[in-house]
């Protein structure tokens, strides 16, 4: 990889991809199957697109128990200490109602509201991702969302892997459904005899998941579809430039399509690294995969200054940035687009992927500009309140009236006079 | 109107119009012109639509000047003391940012950040709609925005209303651009040589104004794409059915898709309130409106019940909701689903329109159930931050790395192993 100069056009803004036709028509398809046919819809499915015949929707405790046998004591461990990290991360985020009295009997609040029922979608295949059902499930749980419903497709032996099952079990998640794919949003989306329709969905999934949520939105609320995965690295020649190769392979790991750029101010650093990333690629598992990602996606941006290295990662908004400067802190208050901050030379990517608190659903593709984290926020919702005395209504009506009437609207102002006996 | 015993399958969900394929083309094609020929392609397209020719884009201080000249002081009084009441509500809503630290020299925490700069669509036409503007611009403010933008189609002498003028100038808003339509939703999307681009667009506006913050959606931040105006009061025999006829009317006023429901206990009242919605009506400069909108969309329900009448509130899930009961505070904590909650007899929905300080921008069409008002959450984001010391790292790396290795990402793990000298 070279050192570049800085080029001012670089975005990290993607085309979200929108599927083809005839994927498009074969996810209307499904869902108006499940719409249909309900739970027997899902088994049907289920025979098609996993091969497996259900005997059961959902997963039973016999399931889990085996699912315990199967996972080691550190990993265990490991699981129960990264839910007790974002569980006490995410319970922070957590707004109070709020209520004002006046003195003219007035009062107005604020009410933080939780969801009734929510819907997480965990992806299936070889692997397992305990950090996803964490990062979906905890801020609703941590919302007080009573009621969690999980899909996630089953393996040919009719289960889910045993990771899948502890995690959900340790986040005391009841109602797990073993179907997959757009059926599994649909399910969530419009209920079936045995599944409750719920208010909101979350989780990645491939391009079916995807546009299946994209179809029912609106009917419930879903997250943001997520564009590939980036990091931006911004160093000073104090940096270390074995971690930062190390933290762009992690994330150029993911898929070809993930992004990681250094934008640094040292040349020789620049260039450190971009030994370092031929070195630390030689014996990584995903080689390939993180070479493609690197060579399309990956960047070295060299700046003449700080200032002008930190306006290029607000330009970028970046979804994971990392700061590895001699004075990182310093710098924080100048980030004004970032998806997560990452301070310092121990702060990996890694760590916040899995284990330190903060959510790692993140805006990609620029919209840190105006998105979030995942969090508590997106499982609650705000509901105004407003009391007024009839002091108060007497004391402001005329101006209330007022206002009804230059935008023409008569019968609101009335509303307002006959309680004063005007009317 | 007739006293009808409540069906279980009434719902205020509306199919939300999705436009022609006409009119999407017209809108795509408008949006191209501004990206391609910036101030010139708006000028242009204002002639088009608007039948004027500009010859400014920005509203001057001199006409800023004579606005004032032509509001009387009572109308300016109100649009003072309503501004004052909504800004006090929506400061109450910023948040304030927060951090963690632990003894091993973690440091955890959220940023709360306002967005740079934001976008206000106010419709134009004969009347005035100062409250749009107090409503979307005051949470704004309130987040900490630094640029807003307001943009509004300029009547046949290049003026804009001189309330909107005065409106805008009471807050404070510079940029007050003379452009309407899908042009303007180009304009604040991509910006042109004059007009910077925007990170969220919000406002109301008609069918081209939709379709165009559809099609800019991810470009920028959009506000949701409001359905017609919902109002549902629940009521008992202690109500005054005058009030409640009068609420409901100022709800079927705005629009014949406007949709006004009463849920009661007391057939008595209904019957009461039947009368008094016809009686009231006859005078109503909207009469047309209200009355197609009173047939159309809107209901007398009876219920058996008190809390069987809360739980057809819940599962309505309106914009606006009045509680005019004997002891309305008492309902209040059932009441889970709602986007405004008016308690009592003084607390005309006229009185949270327009002044009492919580915004009227309101979820619509039962999306109540998983949204919010329009407020400072909607122009800030969240952005965390992770901070991890030597010492954190050595004693969590082990978990973190055994985490990284369950979902098979071994340059995660080996960015955590790296820094404990173990790579």
């Amino acid at each position: 990889m070279n050192v570049t100069p800085l080029d001012e056009s670089v975005t990290l803004e993607r085309t979200i991809e929108g599927g083809t036709e005839k994927q498009r028509e074969s996810v209307s398809s499904i869902i108006e199957k499940v719409r249909e046919n309900g739970d027997k819809g899902l088994i049907e499915l289920t025979e098609i697109f996993d091969r497996v015949t259900l005997d059961e929707l959902f997963v039973q405790q016999e399931e889990i128990d085996e699912a315990y046998n199967q996972v080691n004591d550190k990993e265990l461990e490991a699981i129960r200490k990264a839910i007790e990290n974002i569980r006490d991360f995410h319970q922070r985020q957590l707004r109070q109602s709020w209520m004002v009295t006046k003195e003219d009997g007035t009062m107005l609040g604020q009410r933080i509201i939780p969801f009734d029922r929510v819907g997480i979608y965990v992806p299936g295949g070889k692997a397992a991702y305990p950090s996803t059902i964490m990062m979906d499930a905890i801020p609703a749980i941590a919302a007080g969302v009573k009621s969690i419903t999980m899909c996630s497709p089953p393996g040919e032996d009719q289960r889910l892997h045993p990771m899948v099952l502890v995690t959900a079990s340790e986040l005391g998640i009841k109602n797990i459904v073993k179907i997959g794919g757009a059926q599994a949003v649909a399910a969530l989306a419009y209920g079936t005899e045995s599944i409750q329709k719920v208010d909101k969905i979350v989780g990645p999934g491939n391009i079916y998941v995807a546009l299946a949520k994209r179809e029912v939105f609106g009917q419930v609320a879903i997250d943001s579809i997520a564009g590939p995965s980036e990091i931006v690295v911004l160093a000073d020649e104090t940096a270390r430039a074995d971690y930062i190769a190390a933290d762009m392979l992690s994330q150029a790991e993911h898929d070809e399509l993930a992004s990681a750029v250094l934008v640094t101010t040292s040349e020789g650093l620049g260039k450190k690294v971009a030994e370092e990333l031929e070195r630390q690629l030689e014996d990584l598992p995903r080689k390939k995969i993180a070479e493609e990602s690197l060579d399309k996606h990956g960047a070295i941006y060299l700046t003449e200054t700080m200032a002008e290295a930190v306006e290029a990662v607000n330009r970028l908004a970046p979804e994971h940035l990392e700061i590895m400067t001699a004075q990182p802190d310093n710098l924080l208050g100048s980030i004004r687009h970032a998806g997560a901050v990452f301070l310092g030379p121990y702060s990996a990517e890694a760590v916040g992927d899995y284990f330190a608190g903060p959510n790692h659903v993140l805006p990609t593709s620029g919209t840190a500009r105006f998105s979030s984290p995942l969090g508590v926020d997106d499982f609650v919702k705000r509901s105004s309140v407003i009391s007024y005395s009839k002091e108060a209504l007497e004391e402001n009506g005329e101006y209330i009236s007022a206002i009804a009437r230059i935008e023409g609207l008569e019968a609101h102002a009335r509303a307002v006079d006959i309680r004063k006996g005007e009317k």
